[in-house]
Parts: C-alpha cells; structure tokens; sequence
C-alpha cells in the first residue's frame, strides 16, 4: 500500500520527514569489485576488457567485433518505420533547439585602471556516452546524452553499449547514429567506464563520461570522477505532482504509474488538497494496473514508494516540495505560476493539466536526465556545459597592473609568498 | 635539475608525453581511513567531530569552543592595518565585481506549435567553506571561496578551519567577515567535511562543499560526492608560460618560482623560443632562489618538477600547451591574441608581459580556484554557477500537446512504456 498522510494530522512532519530521508537504493556495496576492475583495466588494457565482457554478457570480442560500424548503425536508421523516423526526427530537432539556447556566453571587458578580464567557453575533445543494454536501452535516453555533446562541439562522442548475446537493440542504434554519435563499441559495465576514462588500444580515452547504468556504472564514474568528468550520479527516477482537486484521477493515475513503471524503486508522490480527489486516485491506479505490460514494476514501485499527501491549502505543499526536491513536479493546478515561483529546488518542473512528465521524458526539448534523490538541492540536469569548460583570462596593460599590483604585493607578503610578491613588483619596476 | 627539453630533439615526443602523463602525487591512499572517519560521523555525529579534533588538532572543542563567533571575527577584521584592509577590500570588490558578470541568464520561450519551455536559476541554500589550517591558509581562498557563494544569491555560508593548538589565523577570519560567511567552526580534516556534508547535532547540513584542503579532505569530498556537490578534485597547482626570447628572465624566474613556492609538488613550466633565453632563466632561478623565505619548497619543486622546453617557433608551442592543459598559461609575447584563439585547454590564461599570474591569485577578479593535473581538458574553475542549480520547465498548452504528444506517445510504446503513452494519449481524449 502506498503511504497515505495528511498534512493536518498529528505526527506529519515526523513521517513526511522519514519519506524525505528515505534512500531508495538498489544494490548493495559495489565498491570493491569496482576497484578491482579498474584496476584491471588500468593494467591489462583491451585483454581485460576482452575477458570481462565474455564473463559477464557472454560475448567474444574478438570473434563477434569490438565495434558496431557506420554500415550496421545507418541498417538501423533505414531499418525505421516512416512513423518512427518522423518521431525520432521530432525529438532530435526540439531537444538540439532547446540545447542550443543554452550555449553558455562568454565575456570580455576592460574595466577603468585597464584591466582586462573574461571567460572563455570551449567544449571537451571526446565525450563518452554510457547506454544500458536490456530493459533500460532507450533510444531517448541516447538523444538525451548524445545530443547536447554535439551542440557543445564535441569532437568525437564515443558510445559504449553492452550487448548480451550479442544482440543491440536497432532503435538505440538509430538513434546514436541520427544524433551524430561517431563510434559504438559494444562493451559495457564497470569495464566500459574504466576503458573510457584511462583508454585502451582498442578504446579511446575521453575527457567527460555520460549516460545511465546499473550500480556498477554508477561507482566507476564516482571512483573515476577526476580523472575524467562525469554528470551527476543518478538515482531512481521520481515525481511528485501537486494537483488542486480539479483534475481527472485517470490522468493523475497514469501520471504515477508512468514514473512507477520505470523501476521497482522508482517514487511516485501526489499532493493534492482533496481528500476525494486522493481516494479516486488511489482506485484509478488499481484500474489502470492491471492492463498494464510494466505492471509487476509498477505495482512494486507504487505499493512499496508510492505516497498520497493531503493538504488544506496548495500553498501548505509548497514546503514539501522543496523539501522533496524532486527530479520531476508536476503542477497540475489552474494557475502554476505563483507555486513554481516558490520553489527553490526540482530538478523539471511541468506546468499545467496538459503537461504530463512522459512528453518531457521524450521531446519537449528539455533534458530528460535530472539529478534524483533530492539531489535537486545542488544539482542540474544535464546540458550542454557537461560538455564544455570555462577559461578565465586576464589581460594587464602596464597601467593596470600599476593599478592594483601594490595591493597584490602586498597580500601576497601577508600569506608569506616571496616569490608571488616579486613577480609582481620586478614589473612595476621595484622588484 | 628540472628538465630540458628541445621540441626539434630525437626522442622529444616520448619524453614530452611523460612530461603530461607524470601524476605529482602527494599522499598514499587515503581512502580506507577516510571511509571509517566519515562512518564515524554519521554515526555518532559531535562526539565523533570532538573526539577526532582532540586527536588530530590538539582542540578540546566543548573547552575552547566549537565556534569562532562573530565578535572575535569582527575583531579580527577591525584589527587589520589601513593598507592591508584597503587591499583586501579592493580584491573583494573585484572579485565580486568578476563573479556577478558570471551570472547565469535564465530563458523562457513558447514556440510556433504553443509548447513554452525555459530554464530558471537558484542558488543552494547552504554552502560549506573549508579552509585549511596552517601554511596554507589563505585568506585569498577564504574570498575567492566565499564570495561567489554570496553572488550566487546562498543563505548560508558555513566555514570549517582547524585551529591546531587552538589559534585561528586573523587574516583568514577576517576575510571570513568581509566576504560574509555566516558562522565559523575549528574543525577541520575529512571529518569536517562528513560534518558539512551529513550535518550533526552542532554543524549545519549543507549543498555544496568548496574549498582546499589535504590529501584526507579531498578524498572526504570525493566519497561524499552525490550527497553534497563539491568543486573539482583539487590537486598540485601547475603553471606553463610561453615566452617569446624577449622577456626579463628575472620576471620568468620570479613567475615560475611563484608556482614553485606553494607546494613541493607544484609544476612550474617554460616554454621559449630561445635557447639564450632558456639558459639565461636557469641561472636566474639559480640566482632568485637563495633571496625567498620559500626557498626550500620553491627548490624541492622546481628541481624535481620543473621544466623548460625550447620550440623553433611560438606556433610550436600550441599543441603542447594543449596537452599540458595547464591550471596556468601565461603568453608572454608580444602579440597573445593568435596564440590564445588556439588555445583550447586552460583553466586560466594571463596575457602579455604585463599580467603574472600572482596578481591573478589575489585581486584580479577571475577565481583563482581553477583544475588541475591536465583537468582543465574537462572542469572549469570555481565559478557561481557551483553554487547554483538549474531547474528546466515546461508547460504545454493543449493544443501545444496535440502538436507533439502522438510522436511522444510512440516512442513511449517503442521503449515498451504503456503508462508513459496513456499519459500523453488520456489528454489528448483517446486514452
């Protein structure tokens, strides 16, 4: 049974604090055998990666290929009904549209004592693109990664993809070749993030590592984090939604199981200032389930994560939210705008009856991978920065530098720091 | 002897390629130490922190007091000489001045098919600022640090510094006060950081960790990354300048020992087109050495570390100071501009004759928190936009909806998501 609380009841803050706190994790203390693998990579390069790959998805490099060439990725794209092509080529165009608003703007000014300073943007040479075998192969999640990458003016943009009995899923293959992926090798786990990150023969090294994977993805980018750049460490999926009692519980209904269908861990909260409106959700998602081909995961989401909140007010949930820094609120009310200026921390907002989170998850424009777990509280979603890094200059004409080179000087004396003093002062001619 | 290199040699790529590849390491693993010191704080919260900062720094804190309050920081501040509180007052102001052009700009746009979409900035609610203890505090960490966070728009500002034998540094307190950190704790080392990052019964829970520190406290942040953000994994500083024959060698030998006096392990580099010059800074070095207070750790590195490479020509010099991505390159010829259009990794470039890197360090305006040991091929320096996070959003009219749901709720159906599909289709009436 998914929790039910009301906000007006004795006991609330306590409860909704254990629902904050909750950490949903899916596996236990990777850590160890992370090391050890990248360890082995580190030292034995391809050979490594070779055996790793036969033991843990069964496939023979050497004999099956390494890589997925530009003949099997463009069979893929071909390989698509015009329908799915037209919808592939639907999100390709809005994701890059909404990604290209996003190019960060450099600067350049000198100020009054003529001191010129500024930022300069440029992007990473190799990113590398993580995509799950299995169940969690999207090819949405490939446009997702892939697509900012190359609106960053990533060079070469490198996919890493496990094929378990040798088979890759046609979609994600034509979706990495329709977003300008250059290279995908079919290897996958710990040992595709350590061979991305140190380089192998066979394997190019990259500066930035991306994408979504099981547990043992997740700590080799955590314990590589450094030697290259990673995106945020993800967790499960969540959302909450915000509904004022007017909306229909079979949307409301399908809105939860959409999150709850992604995984067994996933979370689906909905705050709503109607206890009626609660009930007739809590029955529309037993009607809905039950037709459902994701309904084992859904129900075991829901029952175990699920979570029903009543409040009197909307804005009595603005707290919650914010406390909840969800990946995705959905703010299914008449007027969002006073509710979303309020809120400090969500990783996606979706404002309105007619935006469900699924349209975003696909191609709305907006970055479907958001940071989870609360971690909205510091963290963003993916864009086109986790692709690009930033250089400061500074330019001093001789009168600038006699401008502030004294006070400089003379910090530098305080921190005890001979040299910095000198290479400033020898230039204002009393070194 | 630093080494001497002649791009023109036999053998030069090989040994350049060490040159890049050298990891100036300064501690062992650290990590299991680590791991038990911050499941000690989650565990038993202040009587851990207490019980470690009586065993590390020699600090009873429930005798001398967990906190530096606000008056011993006012006294602090009031104390300072007029020339030195008019320096620090100048860098703060430009500082400050630098970080606000960093701003991030939100955007908010509908398009042609009725479909708005945008990004909204916020800052964290609470930043933690760590600041060593000892040698190496700073108080131009302390602003360069603080003050991007209180741009970013951040609450709360809580600095940690240990106070070994119980004395504070008055210049790091007082640019604490300037700055405008809110509260002040003597604690330090990785439980410090697990402190910030977990919170206890006395140190406030906080977003995001910055800030120097030791081999014990880097490897705080980096375990704890994903429950707090941090800034880049920080190691040995590193400069490289590009001269071209016509500079003072007293001015280059001052820069590089600049590099060279903060850390045994620092990297000070010279690249110049000519040999006279490059034997002429040799013996400046030589010379300059004996003069610095530093002198003994200005020595360990430059000797160990150091290097100096002549090129035929300054162009010569662009794919090295590319691979070198240096933390700092200074362009100390006549006219940077064509070289620095080239120059696709830094983490911070000084431009001509007239900018050492020194003035860069304290009162310029750029941070001087910048990456390290080749990372600026991916991270950026410490900027506002670590203290900020940002949130997409997205509101679908109904007929915005209409115009993208059908090709949204068939990539839902391909990925094998039906609750993803229903919550497109239910809203556009055939659910």
């Amino acid at each position: 049974m998914p929790l039910r609380l009301d906000a007006g009841a004795p006991g609330f803050a306590e409860a909704f604090a254990g629902l904050v706190a909750d950490v949903r994790a899916s596996a236990g203390d990777v850590a160890a055998d992370v090391r050890a693998i990248i360890a082995r990579v580190a030292g034995e390069g391809d050979a490594a990666v070779a055996e790793l790959t036969e033991r843990f998805d069964g496939v023979d490099l050497d004999a099956q290929g390494w890589e997925i060439g530009p003949a099997e990725l463009d069979a893929a794209l071909h390989g698509l009904s015009p329908e799915l092509r037209a919808a592939l080529d639907l999100a390709a165009a809005r994701i890059r549209a909404f990604h290209l608003r996003q190019m960060p703007a450099g600067n350049d000014a000198t100020d009054a004592v003529g001191v010129r300073t500024g930022v300069r943007w440029t992007p990473v040479d190799a990113a590398g693109l993580y995509v799950p075998g299995g169940r969690a192969a999207y090819p949405s999640s490939v446009l997702m990664n892939a697509i900012p990458a190359v609106v960053a003016g990533v060079r070469d943009l490198i996919m890493v993809t496990p094929t378990p009995g040798g088979e890759a899923n046609p979609l994600v293959l034509a979706a990495a070749r329709l977003a300008g992926v250059s290279r995908v090798f079919r290897i996958g786990g710990a040992q595709a993030v350590a061979a991305l990150a140190l380089g192998t023969g066979r394997i190019p090294k990259v500066d930035v590592i991306t994408g979504p994977g099981n547990a043992w993805v997740a700590e080799a980018k955590r314990q590589l984090y450094g030697t290259v750049g990673i995106d945020m460490i993800a967790g499960p999926s969540e959302v909450v939604i915000l509904s004022d009692g007017m909306n229909d519980p079979a949307w409301l209904a399908a809105d939860l199981l959409a999150q709850a269908e992604h995984d067994p861990v996933a979370q689906s909260i909905l705050i709503t200032t109607s206890e009626v409106e609660a009930d007739a959700v809590m029955a529309a998602v037993e009607a809905a389930l039950p037709a459902l081909s994701t309904e084992a995961v859904a129900r075991a989401s829901w029952e175990r994560y699920g979570a029903i909140i009543t409040v009197e007010a909307l804005q009595d949930a603005v707290p919650l939210l914010n406390l909840l820094a969800a990946e995705h609120a959905q703010l299914m009310i008449e007027d969002p705008e006073p509710i979303f200026a309020q809120l400090r921390h969500a990783g996606s907002v979706f404002l309105g009856r007619h935006t469900p989170e699924a349209v975003g998850d696909y191609l709305a424009g907006p970055n479907h991978v958001l940071p989870t777990g609360r971690r909205a509280r510091f963290a963003s979603g993916l864009s086109v920065v986790d692709f690009m890094k930033r250089t400061t200059f500074l330019d001093c004409s001789a009168e600038g530098l006699a401008a502030i080179g004294p006070a400089g000087a003379l910090l530098a004396d305080t921190e005890g720091l001979p040299a910095h003093a000198a290479s400033i002062r020898l230039r204002m001619g009393n070194g």
